[in-house]
């Protein structure tokens, strides 16, 4: 019997105890132990849950407590997860975390103090809710060299960008609707300004270069300035718009970000709609890879937090490898990042002829509800180029990069 | 350092080879350990090939030598492949393996040889090409009661099948184009009679049950039926057609598949397309999550090859849990499955009105190129129900089941 600890009794808390409960046959036989929940950790009463007998206020009656093995820290946040995932490693309990701000801000930190202690800090539901992809890249592309990473990893904004596309409603209508019905925070933040997007991202850069990518280096651009115009043209192009976090390795240089892109109706995240979440890897033998499921949500992240509950009682005694050295990797500088854009342009201040001086040659897009302007699509330049042809031209109502 | 022995230089072989040599840095340290290629096996001589010099047309030879730990069984097939895995595992070594066959016909006793002989038989490769697969199953959806599989695991039906859609070719001419371009062997068989679909969800189910489910007791439609008349009537519906093997756990019983499909543009694995492969798996917390890559080729095929090496590296003397009992699994009748059905009625036989008097509501599909006839979809209804009643109308032209 394996003695297990959760910290903080919300969403992903108690989405852990309810898959361990309902799913306990076959996990115990898949940990190839029986586990069991001794304490759960939470400042707040639960008068009537059957958790209330294990709920305890003092973190220190867990980590003195050598019969706990493994905990599930899921209270979010880097204080006081922070430190209590150290002083539980330091004493060689092992943590499963769904805890992205924290694995991305002190990962390498974390992993160290786990290898010295014998134990395992793993996170796989940090990233990508229940999808399996810390495990995948860290268990199975072990073969390849892995030279780009591309995914949809943040569920409210991509419920928010399908329901724009769907309906032709701005951003504030649908975010509204997405706060009523539970979908996006009351500080919807996080989410529309692509932060949660980018310490995801950091997290997956990290484990592709072996090395830390720090989040803070990672260019973010959210959601916020997209609107309904923007879909006009998308449609017209047989395209959509998704937020997208990336991480390419170009010779001996990695870039990072996050930002709405314009992808086309045969891209595979094309069709990658609502809450749920993709994470495309391209290998230098496999090509490309991908893996899609429900990104957010109760009991999927609660199973992958399981997940890693499950390994940690496989591997008692024995870090399993993770290979995330605490050495920062410099970013370069996404100016040089080379893609087309998508640009609307007043019609008023300049027609085809002017932006064609400025930007080369362009395919033109036209919707006939905005006969003010027009769109055009770019050839190939670096960010910079465009940012200052664009300057050069002046009359750019809005841009969007383009995914091909 | 690991010695390692490759068993078959055929495509597979070769590409492990290459795999090895030419990514050595990231998967020495990945694997934790430095690997290397002592022996390969092959009745031919490869003159001019580096691998001449480690070349072995004794099996012995490698079997008789305690350095080597892991081997990459690439040879396909049953004979000898068995006979030397069995060998290989009774010494303790590690074998590794893209042999579909073999897995199929004799996983459960060659997991319990590993077992016993505290090594590991890993297979990959062995479904879906480099897509990882297997290990999702046994290490990441672990807190999962797995209750569906549903696969595009055969690369070149894939192809034959998208070429059909979309250039409207007949499956002739599209599978002697396949041929020329080495897409399809020249006995085709295997591929487009659906067997090797078979094998591919025999050991994914088996991997569901936690039990053995043999291919033999697998209903089993290849693609061999499918006409460009069929591809008018799905272009009608939105729709595609693909050949999907399945699986489900419905209450106690299991029911596996494998079949050509109608499937609509909102599915996930309607843009599964040319040789890439994709499974979907469903679990009770998680839902759905599907994975996606290239089910075939050389390279992918190596890289899952490979990383069962590394695995095995990372677990020298130790098993890792693979959950497959060698108790064989009772499939239930698929009679008994329900779903809609489209079928192609005779104009000149009957009409709708006889149409519906039989199979009760359908939904009618014209195609212009096609007068004389009509598509009816039908409600949901029993394989048997359906057999019976279009047997009753006797005018049915032909049918195509519908995954929603």
């Amino acid at each position: 019997m394996i003695q297990i600890a959760v910290f903080g009794y919300g969403t992903v808390g108690s989405g852990v105890v309810e898959v361990i409960e309902k799913n306990k046959d076959v996990i115990n036989k898949k940990a190839g132990e029986q586990l069991n929940i001794k304490y759960v950790l939470d400042l707040r009463d639960f008068p009537g849950d059957p958790v209330q007998e294990k709920l305890v206020k003092d973190v220190n009656i867990i980590l003195d407590d050598p019969e706990v093995k493994i905990i599930c820290e899921t209270m979010g946040g880097i204080r006081p997860a922070y430190d209590f995932t150290k002083q539980a490693l330091q004493k060689g309990k092992s943590v499963c975390t769904s805890n992205k701000e924290l694995v991305a801000s002190h990962g390498p930190e974390l992993l160290r103090l786990a290898r010295e202690n014998k134990c395992n800090y793993l996170f796989e539901a940090s990233v990508g809710g229940g999808i399996p992809i810390i495990r995948p890249l860290n268990y199975s592309l072990t073969a390849e060299k892995i030279d780009g990473i591309t995914g949809i990893l943040n569920g409210t904004t991509n419920y928010i960008l399908t329901k724009m596309d769907r309906e032709g409603a701005d951003f504030d209508t649908v975010l509204k609707e997405a706060q009523e019905k539970g979908y996006a925070e009351k500080n919807p933040e996080a989410d529309v300004e692509g932060y949660d997007a980018c310490r995801k991202i950091a997290i997956l850069s990290s484990l592709m270069c072996l090395k830390n990518v720090k989040y803070e280096d990672i260019y973010t651009e959210g959601i916020t300035k997209i609107t309904a115009k923007d879909f006009l043209y998308a449609k017209e192009m047989d395209m959509s718009i998704k937020l997208l976090a990336m991480s390419k390795n170009v010779g001996e240089e990695y870039f990072a970000m996050v930002a709405p892109f314009l992808i086309s109706k045969e891209h595979p995240l094309y069709s990658v709609n609502d809450v749920f979440n993709a994470v495309f890897v391209h290998g230098n033998m496999l090509g490309d890879s991908m893996y899609y499921g429900r990104g957010a949500g109760k009991l999927p992240t609660a199973s992958a937090v399981v997940s890693d509950v499950v390994d940690c009682a496989r591997h008692i005694g024995k870090t399993v490898m993770c290979l995330w050295e605490d050495v920062d990797v410099k970013l370069a500088d996404i100016d040089r990042v080379s893609r087309r854009f998508f640009v609307r342009v007043d019609s008023s201040k300049a027609d085809m002829a002017k932006v064609e001086e400025i930007f080369g040659h362009v395919t033109v897009v036209k919707t006939a509800a905005l006969p003010d302007e027009a769109g055009y699509v770019t050839e190939v330049m670096t960010e910079r180029e465009f940012r200052e042809k664009a300057e050069k031209l002046g009359a750019v109502i809005s841009r969007i990069r383009i995914e091909d």
